[in-house]
């Protein structure tokens, strides 16, 4: 915070996503007016030869002569730096003739040299076979040194034109995800590179697998043939629905678009760039949950530690807004209110950690629905929430709430309640320690009493994201060590991923726990199928939770709470991606373990290889108790 | 570069500079009328008593009550943490009564916790003595915590009322300054305390050193009473010239101004705020040269290494729109040819590291204006710079310059050379190793040859900086070694410092140099007087060039070459700053040393205190020979 101020309007809330596009232009023979033209058609940017060819370059002699291609000066520095992406020449430097190799290197090597000199701030180069391990060892020389700031945009058909062939079998050779594949583990993942997929015609559409595959990758560029494109009534292009399917899940992924072809509808390039923006208002959703996660995608969040930790009014506030919550939770409420005997006159609701007070309005909105009337205890340990409980009290709730400013496990309550209504649960369910803070307040709970929750279930899903793998590399800081990094669990709104198989339950809470014993710890193991070839960097957590009987809340995909906006899936980290294979099983053991002081979860890969066990003793990341 | 994008306008250049301003109000009736009211006169932010005083407090006793202010409800959190700063109550954490001492921590805990809860960006704390020991430690242990994001805004008036009273002997005691100066000294300097200063009646304003101390330190706000402003012939507020220089100076800090007492000129703030508005417009200097450094004010960049990192269109593009700088070499050139015999018809000019051309230009102006022929090589060793200049050689220059691609310490010409030119020089002189290049180039000047530059001497001069000690200490990175930052010089556009002494002379260098050993290494000490209390942070450096007789380069404060923008001075960091008096000397040792691989400097803190040296054999930080 640098400077306070008010904004001066509100942001839009444009009921559409922004579109970016580009127009791909082999050797314009004017790029100026090349550049004013695509921006006069509504182009973000263009991409072009990095090196005119005009130029003839014999770079293996000893006279190399001094000119590469067109001078820099045709253009400012500002514009190379935003509007001109370059191709590179198409070149084999993984050619197993000797001349040719080393002439294909020299040529890259200049190019690469000449972008960097022009700060554009892209090059593509398209790959024409699997075996990529020279280019992928000079592209790394090249990323390694300080200077360098352009991102490597690999070129790539979303799926090899033999799959589709009569007379070819389908190998792994012609998987051109295995062609990427290879490159990037050789790159180690580099969030430099990234992907530009040509769509396919709309008959040689990949398998809803292989494009869930591609949703986990780092796609930055869409290339779509204007030959792709069919023509309306009204003479303009536009894209089939198989296409338009494909685009609607490129755009959580903030995708950019490049046209390339010949114009086939009118005189300029402006049809498809408009029919671009047109679909990015056709296509996205915009309902309250996107509105909610803007500008959260990938992003890691620390898991909130409320025990320890008073919240904040800002925090209070975005738990507040979740409407699909607490009405779940009311109408939890309402059924346990009717489930109770007309023999308890005025039953006692206690609600532990009532925060500012949302499960207390809950409370008092279901008593008047039912015209039952209630005792509401609101338990809060936040000196700053109970100031706002306070005001609530006083001005709302006209004393029909009595406060409490102490903490769940200590309270010594003068009666015993009949209902106990908690909101505990974190991303993993137990993991902000409900289980422990509802043990310890159900001694004022009545022996026929009800919680709510009742129950709940961690999942577990298995997780491809080299986005997020470099996320949680990039997040280094110095007083952070390595292996703190990934022997921690992060909140993330997950966009950019695929997830490798269906989700599995972990671990089971339920409340009350009348046990003579009660043991909090646990230990699992899950078996997970691998469908198709991938890369496995992490898990992703969920939990479904039973507040009452029918009513449920979960984050779990297969049963997901539809508009639910409170909670983001938790993910698990692996030290470094593991390349799993089609037909093998993924194992991971689980634990949850705790000490005098802390909780944490410790997690350990079994299967296709065996990992170390990550996070032993809670050493990078637990939970404090007190 | 995560998205490539053509921009929808031009960014605007508006002739003004655009002020923040703030209205305080103790205690608001109703905040939102208040904040909406403040909102209508033009307001960014009001300041308010973080707790209401309506709600007393016994923080001591056993039953606190649970109600601390108003509730957080009243408005979101959004704009709590954007729209509200909190002045703490006026309390003595430092008081030796125990009961005063242990009742204001109580209450200063509560205030600071709540403004954390409410999430407000700033907090206002007012000092009213020298020891604040108490008060320090009690911060401390707020803002070493990890969930205080809020600054603290120390108030003081800029100076203290009785340095004017004729009865009261001015002491250490009344030099608020040192109150500022105990409390952040024991805050480590942390970069979250800022200053909001009192602006004083125009009667009792600081003598002009006491202001450019005040320069130096972290300003956030300054608090001006409407009780200070005149009237003018349209009824409107105004401020007194001897205010205007105050505002003057802090414009270029980015301080915000906050309003403060009774509505004296009509019936709302308005007025005010315009006129804070108004000097905004009426005090900005927009010139060339403010336009070329905004957004660069106090930020830290790597000296370049140009000899061997090859430069970027952006970086060349750059350094050509100095118009100041090439209307001075042309100048010289044209001295120069005009002070060569005319038995020289046609007189030989090397530009060596010529770059994308601009001094090529500048000796094709000349000789054009003196109507005398010359023939000009080109020498550089970038191979993409070379192929700019083949384009101009034969599209712009037709052929009147000879290419060379070569470096110009290996090159072999076939003749000697009547002019050497170039333009090689750092922000420290010779700190991009124009010393060793130009030695290697005059091997094909002739012996009655001009070099251009003739000489170059760098400069140095104590600094306090606060801003920059942070601003180097928060550039930690996971690789770099805390070591590693302050052995490290930073090229910096000085704007929150303070200059404690006038700058003196250190190494001088002149070409070409015939001395039969060339030693360029140096070792020098200087002696600075310290004419008020203040903290050494480190050392500024610049530059004077002697092109070529009376003309001339600089970016010596004493001798700035006006309107020129390639260079910003060079900083020499101390690992910790250093408080020095009043009458003190402070000296420094400094070393430019060399072998085969690199050049480097080491610097070394003599008096008032022994120091350490700094960067010994280069270890941290050098100048690649290859």
């Amino acid at each position: 915070m640098e400077q306070v101020e008010i904004p001066d309007q509100e942001p839009s809330q444009e009921k559409r996503k922004r579109m970016s596009s580009a127009l791909e232009i082999d050797c314009p023979g004017d790029l100026r007016e090349c550049l004013r033209n695509a921006s006069n058609d509504g182009y973000h940017f263009i991409i072009i030869n990095a090196v005119h060819p005009r130029y003839s370059r014999d770079l293996l002699s000893k006279n190399a002569p001094h000119v590469i291609s067109r001078t820099d000066r045709i253009l400012t520095g500002t514009d190379w730096n935003r509007l001109i992406v370059g191709k590179l020449t198409s070149i084999n430097v993984d050619s197993e003739t000797n001349h040719v190799r080393n002439y294909s290197k020299a040529i890259l090597n200049q190019e690469l040299g000449f972008a960097s000199h022009l700060g554009l701030p892209a090059v593509i180069i398209r790959l024409h076979q699997r075996n990529n391990t020279n280019l992928a060892g000079i592209l790394m020389e090249k990323l390694a040194g300080s200077n360098v700031n352009f991102q490597v945009w690999i070129q790539l058909p979303m799926i090899h034109p033999t799959c589709f062939s009569p007379i070819c079998s389908k190998s792994e050779e012609e998987d051109v995800w295995e062609w990427w594949n290879d490159l990037r583990t050789l790159c180690h993942y580099d969030k430099r590179l990234g992907l530009m997929l040509e769509l396919p015609d709309s008959q040689h559409i990949p398998s809803e697998l292989e494009i869930k595959r591609w949703m986990g990758e780092p796609v930055k560029v869409l290339q779509i043939k204007t030959s792709l494109f069919l023509t309306n009534h009204y003479n303009q292009p536009v894209l089939s629905r198989n296409h338009q399917e494909i685009i609607s899940k490129m755009l959580n992924l903030d995708v950019q678009y490049v046209i390339k072809g010949p114009k086939l509808h009118g005189k300029t390039y402006k049809p498809y760039c408009a029919y671009i923006n047109y679909l990015g208002k056709k296509l996205f959703k915009n309902d309250a949950v996107t509105e909610f996660v803007q500008g959260c995608e990938d992003f890691l969040q620390n898991p909130l530690q409320p025990l320890t930790e008073n919240l904040e009014t800002l925090v209070y506030e975005v738990f507040e807004k979740d409407q699909v919550k607490y009405v779940e939770y009311q109408r939890a409420i309402q059924k346990a209110l009717e489930d109770l005997p007309l023999s308890i006159i005025i039953p006692v609701i206690m609600v532990v950690g009532a925060g500012r007070g949302p499960l207390v309005q809950a409370c008092l909105n279901a008593s008047y629905i039912l015209q039952r009337k209630v005792k509401i205890y609101a338990v809060e340990k936040n000196p700053y929430a109970i100031n706002t409980l306070e005001d609530r009290v006083q001005n709302e709730w006209h004393g029909q709430v009595i406060l409490v400013k102490d903490d769940m496990r200590r309270y010594k309550p003068p009666e015993e309640a009949d209902i106990l209504v908690s909101e505990l649960l974190g991303s993993f369910g137990d993991n902000e320690l409900s289980p422990e803070c509802l043990d310890g307040a159900q001694r004022f709970l009545k022996k026929t009493g009800i919680s709510i929750p009742v129950s709940y279930t961690s999942y577990l899903a298995p997780l491809q994201s080299s986005k997020i793998y470099n996320e949680i590399k990039n997040s280094k800081t110095a007083d952070k060590t390595t292996e703190s990094l990934y022997e921690t669990p992060y909140i993330i709104h997950l966009v950019n991923y695929y997830q490798i198989a269906v989700s599995q339950p972990l671990f089971k809470f339920e409340h009350p726990n009348w046990n003579e014993v009660i043991d909090n710890d646990r230990y699992g193991k899950l078996r997970f199928p691998v469908l198709q070839n991938c890369v496995l960097t992490g898990f992703a957590g969920y939990f479904e939770t039973v507040l009452y009987k029918d009513v449920i809340l979960s984050i779990n995909p297969q049963t997901y709470s539809v508009g639910m906006v409170s909670w983001f899936p938790i993910v698990f980290p692996l030290p470094e991606p593991v390349q799993v294979s089609k037909g093998e099983t993924i194992e991971v053991a689980f634990w949850r373990s705790q000490n005098e002081e802390k909780v944490w979860y410790q997690w350990c890969l079994l299967s296709p290889h065996k990992g170390s066990i990550i996070n032993p003793n809670g050493r990078s990341y637990f939970i404090k108790k007190h």
